[in-house]
């Protein structure tokens, strides 16, 4: 069997097979800390009573730049955010670029500038690197992996949702997605709208003393993705209010005309997050201060699953309730 | 102008550029902790009193199978190694795939078996991954990025030799490169060695409390590459004696028939060390007692450098002293 990047039952099976792979390696976890089985947005390292937050991400773009952003501003906050959903404060990175022979110094130049600004807005440091240079053919002109270091007294979770929680998040949803896909051959639209690609750490960091239950980064597979998976591993229902959940309207008009769905296009730059209902005003107060929180919302609750009955995710529409199910497979391929 | 690979003027000039865009990055280290400026192989956090060790490595091979090993199990003891080389216990990696579309499903378990097998070994666990499937020629079927966390309270850097210590070396040299080059095309040669490739992190437990002052692991660059690193920045001269240094029959075979020269090709399984000398044979010992260390030796000192003149790494040969000058640009491409 091959490993496939196509969409549907070839795209899920690939998974699963990855999946079944990562089960051969035993020593999943350090003793007293978060591992892989806990599949959650990094694992911990208990340390002379603080927990080191860990993880890492590779990053592949097409294009390397993209209106928003770039692979460089992409890397370094993709794993600001996960270090950050943790509720940890995120202190170090390192950076493994692979460069295709032949590509451009200057688009190396300009990557690196935008690392460097992005490290300067999260207030973190690369302390760690390596570049390797392969042949022509080898890789689609750059490769970055970013691993991360974060350190916390308390970590959170993303199996923490109590029912009665509200759910909130951040701003509009799947503009990095649409903003993407405006750049792909063969997706012929014109828009103006830009990825929300961005550190959240700075706006996060008040709210970790308040009763966030849990929080997660909606990238790859979007808000859909990330419910479904707080509701499941908390043992909850989550119902959301579709008419409160922001959508740019160039989001919307892009969704109707490609039959997309907004909940599991990708986001760079958004929260989702779990909170006491009694701080859950508090919480909005604070995000919606921060130029990456104005349009922050309420948007759902949590609820307790009706007995012999499976969490899941629904959203009330004017017409009705209906179910939000986790994408399958890739929904677009390599934007984040 | 272009990234390239190729050796002399072209790569060393790209090398060069690497590192000036390097420069970009204003964050480079966190407060109290070793940065990019240190080019150890590690970067550090201090943390409630004690030292997090923290590195990365990307891992490109050609052929993915080699004698003696695999992409898998060089990622694993590629980045144990680093931080082991700072006298820090490895306790957690994470790996980032990138996977070509099209590669047999077959292969990637092996390469997960060996990744498992490595750890067991190393008693590392893998606590954070992530995996991209990209498009076919995208990538030349595996690159796998390995980072990791280590802990000490006491960091061993590659700075530290002082006029007197003894320099020893774990075993022979230029295994690895050598049974990966007699894989290539156009390498035409047979051979029965072997890559030295393991993790030595349990084999160096034990000397991290005796008088090492310097550590480095000579992978790309080989013995030429880290002991005029630790020269340099340590400010000693390192004289070697040339009938010391352990060299397999088949890497002298292979190094007089390609015209390669052994202190250059990459190893994977060996350390260079600086000790106290009424440590050396101590650390020695425990070396030897180690199926990795069975062939090590103390094979030179550090001395101080003369008056107005530049550290060097000299070797006595029988034919007098020769400089050994750290090699340019890349030896033999991607074998680590």
């Amino acid at each position: 069997m091959k490993i496939t990047l196509s969409h549907g039952a070839g795209g899920a099976q690939t998974q699963k097979l990855i999946g079944e792979f990562l089960k051969l390696i035993k020593n999943r976890q350090v003793e007293g800390g978060i591992g892989l089985d806990d599949l959650d947005d990094c694992g911990t390292i208990p340390y002379q009573g603080g927990q080191i937050v860990f993880t890492t991400d590779g990053h592949t773009v097409d294009p390397l730049f993209f209106p928003g952003g770039d692979i460089g501003r992409l890397s370094v906050a993709g794993t600001v955010n996960d270090l950050t959903m943790m509720g940890s404060k995120a202190v170090a990175l390192s950076l493994a670029l692979v460069i295709e022979e032949g590509l451009e110094a200057e688009i190396l130049e300009r990557v690196f500038q935008s690392i460097n600004s992005t490290c300067q807005e999260a207030g973190v440091a690369i302390i760690a690197g390596d570049t390797k240079v392969v042949e022509r053919g080898a890789v689609d002109k750059l490769i970055i992996t970013t691993a991360g270091v974060g350190l916390t007294e308390r970590v959170v979770r993303d199996n923490g949702v109590q029912p009665g929680d509200k759910i909130i998040i951040s701003g509009d949803i799947g503009n990095h997605g649409v903003a993407l896909l405006s750049q792909r051959e063969g997706y012929d639209f014109q828009t103006t709208l830009e990825s929300d690609v961005a550190p959240l750490n700075k706006m996060l960091e008040p709210v970790w003393q308040l009763r966030v239950h849990a929080a997660k980064d909606p990238t790859r597979g979007g808000i859909a993705m990330v419910l479904n998976e707080m509701a499941e591993k908390s043992g909850v229902n989550i119902i959301l209010a579709e008419e409160k959940i922001p959508l740019h309207p160039e989001v919307k008009g892009a969704c109707e005309m490609l039959g997309l769905d907004p909940f599991t296009l990708a986001n760079e730059g958004k929260v989702v997050m779990a909170v006491h209902p009694e701080d859950a005003e508090e919480v909005l107060k604070i995000l919606q201060q921060h130029p990456y929180g104005k349009k922050a919302v309420i948007c759902g609750e949590a609820l307790v699953v009706e007995e012999k009955k499976s969490p899941k995710v629904l959203v009330q529409t004017d017409f009705g309730k209906r179910v939000v199910r986790p994408p399958l497979g890739e929904i677009v391929p390599r934007i984040c």
